[in-house]
């Protein structure tokens, strides 16, 4: 396969040392929060992680696309018909006021069972437990199958060369994937509430109408903008895009700006903007949504007479991985370790399993995430451990499956 | 009658100098451009002006309101039953940048027949004629009645202490007018052409809605103003105040501003606002439309749960004094000294005929306002002597009137 030429992906062999299992998700989280990993810095996560599963013969590749990092790490043979995924990021927000912080956000502190810093619950903590969990479970029982875990530096920022560029590399280099879960936190308030089985579209459109400035006490010389996108914004908002689906909510419109910079009341103003944001489910496809919006301005500029421009960036497509054995593999992993019957939810923003979904089914499971992108950003270290634990009985659950049952999961 | 209190107004008789007619109204326009009167400055023009009148015999009062200037003088009896008024007003608006005029903005540098400078056309030029007028017309041909002229140094500010407190100190000294002309420029191109009987009244009204500032991906959590203030916006510019009257165009409803100052497209915000400016004609009333705007916004209010304040100012009612003995005599100095039957117009912005209009009829006839407010304001002298012109013949044919015509005309 040839390799795309901005991506830079040296393949790194086992040095064949024995890896100390059980490993410690507490302790490798609190070694990579002290990893300062602010996106796009690596800031020595993708290192250290990629030395622990090296050592514990994964086959590595560093990912590099636009000066970010990222992370392939394979157990396994390459392409086998069972290969589990796990999918995480290191990079962390911005830390905010870092002297309004009781623990320094980099510092990995522990204190009465609780760590502290940045990226302690969105995702440090999550990527250890996968990385612990995948460790331990191919060294003391190698499956028949591959493990896959995809890290990527890039899920903070824009997102175009984190799981995007790993995905294309895997795409690229036929590294398939069976099944994967995303380990950002999805709980809300108690571990183990929550699985997400699919995620609401983003979007977001943006309209300019312009007409001819003149003096408001002579309105019939000039063309105000301004009543074409109270009439354009109005019928937008004034839409039901649906009533929601089996999985999913209703599609949400939100107007969120409309400004005309004009100060003076005796002018009327050449030009007026506003934006809306779409959360949409899986009844439209940005596409589609894109058409919508701009047949509505075009239909409201010619009412107008007023030139209506309008630019739509569609930040992420709805996805959903109908209940069935990936969603129940999990919960029952989930109720085993904590006796809870986890919801079956798409509720949220965005995360990467709306790349991933294209490769194969996908659900998402995490901690608690109550305090992610906060000051004082932290985790129970008992999650963190329970964590490991729910992914560890993923894995032992999926590769003592049939291959029949296998099928269905990732149909 | 007790003086208002902050009026400060002492009387000057009239030092029984003999005035020297004619009087050059050109002269007389350049002498008072020199006169830096941008507003609230009286400059010396009205103490210009108080010196020439009391000469001629006219008793002068300067009437001071809250820092402005103001100067009422009447030749002739106190409360005759024929007192002919003019209205006018010396102060400017500022010369922007003054080294882009070909003249100084204040030289009063006459060229080739034109007098340039701030104020040449708005209106020096016919407070010069008015007065030149009146001075030649009671010294030449002293008339068995009265002649006043009101001139306001705050005609271009907010116009609250210039024609109103003239008017209000007249009214508390029984100083009644017959009838009256304001000596704006009327004329859009050609001298003559264009006399006002009347205004379209002017208003704006300012909306601020408030909600709830929310995340737009959870819109059910906030609650968006803008929608309301979109269908508000919408409501009012796409109604019909009326098709227009015998003497007046159309009303018209302008939007001139619509804010949110957000520049998030993940946030609801919690407030926005608009903006609208209203021409009305003679079938509304500012009171009326007000309670209009109110009961818009409160239906629209109650329709989405969003809280509408409304903010209304009226700069002026509308006012038309309808073709009759006043028009008629002001269109027949106008054809007799130009060859033009001049239009009768409503048309434009408001002027001080506003205010005036509440005491006697008032019409408005003036020179061409082509240039006014802009850089290299400048008349052609001859409009000037052709004002004056005028401005006489009205005086004359005024006061050869019998009573009772003249009593129509005030009727
Ligand atoms: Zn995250
Ligand atoms: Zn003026």
């Amino acid at each position: 396969m040839p390799d795309s030429p901005q991506i830079d992906s040296p393949q790194i062999d086992s040095p064949q040392i024995p890896v100390r299992t059980p490993v410690d998700p507490v302790d490798l989280t609190a070694r990579l929060i002290r990893c300062e990993t602010v996106t796009p810095a690596e800031g020595g996560a993708l290192s250290l992680l990629q030395d622990l599963l090296t050592t514990a013969g994964f086959t590595c590749t560093r990912v590099s696309r636009n000066g970010i990092e990222n992370l392939f790490a394979r157990w396994g043979d390459k392409g086998h018909a069972k290969t589990f995924g796990f999918n995480g990021h290191t990079d962390v927000v911005p830390v905010g006021d870092a002297n309004a912080w009781k623990h320094a956000p980099f510092s990995g502190d522990i204190e009465d069972g609780v760590l502290w810093g940045r990226g302690a619950q969105d995702m440090k903590s999550g990527v250890a437990a996968f990385a612990a969990a995948a460790v331990d479970f191919v060294t003391d029982t190698p499956p028949d199958g591959a493990v896959v875990l995809a890290i990527t530096g890039d899920e903070e920022g824009d997102a175009q060369d984190g799981t995007r560029a790993l995905l294309d590399w895997m795409k690229d280099n036929d590294e398939p994937l069976s099944c994967c879960i995303v380990g950002e936190p999805t709980c809300p308030k108690t571990m183990g509430e929550m699985i997400k089985i699919g995620r609401r579209g983003s979007m977001t459109a943006w309209f300019a109408a312009t007409g001819v400035q003149g003096h408001s006490a002579y309105p019939h010389l000039a063309k105000n903008p301004l009543p074409a996108m109270a009439r354009l914004v109005d019928r937008l908002a004034g839409h039901e895009l649906d009533q929601g689906t089996d999985h999913f909510g209703a599609s949400t419109l939100a107007v969120v700006q409309f400004d005309t910079g004009n100060t003076a009341t005796n002018v009327i103003p050449a030009r007026c903007t506003a934006a809306v944001n779409i959360r949409f489910n899986d009844l439209h496809s940005g596409a589609a949504l894109d058409q919508w919006l701009r047949r509505e301005a075009q239909d409201v500029s010619r009412m107008f007479d007023i030139v209506i421009e309008t630019e739509v960036k569609i930040s992420g497509e709805s996805f959903l991985t109908p209940p069935g054995d990936l969603s129940d593999l999990v919960a029952a992993a989930v109720e085993a370790e904590t006796g809870l019957v986890p919801a079956l939810s798409t509720t949220g923003g965005t995360s990467d399993a709306r790349f991933v979904k294209d490769l194969c089914p996908v659900v998402e499971f995490g901690l608690v995430g109550d305090a992610m992108h906060q000051t004082d950003e932290r985790v129970p270290t008992v999650q963190i451990d329970q964590l490991k634990a729910i992914y560890t009985r993923i894995l032992t659950d999926y590769f003592s499956q049939s291959d029949d049952s296998d099928d269905d999961a990732t149909a």
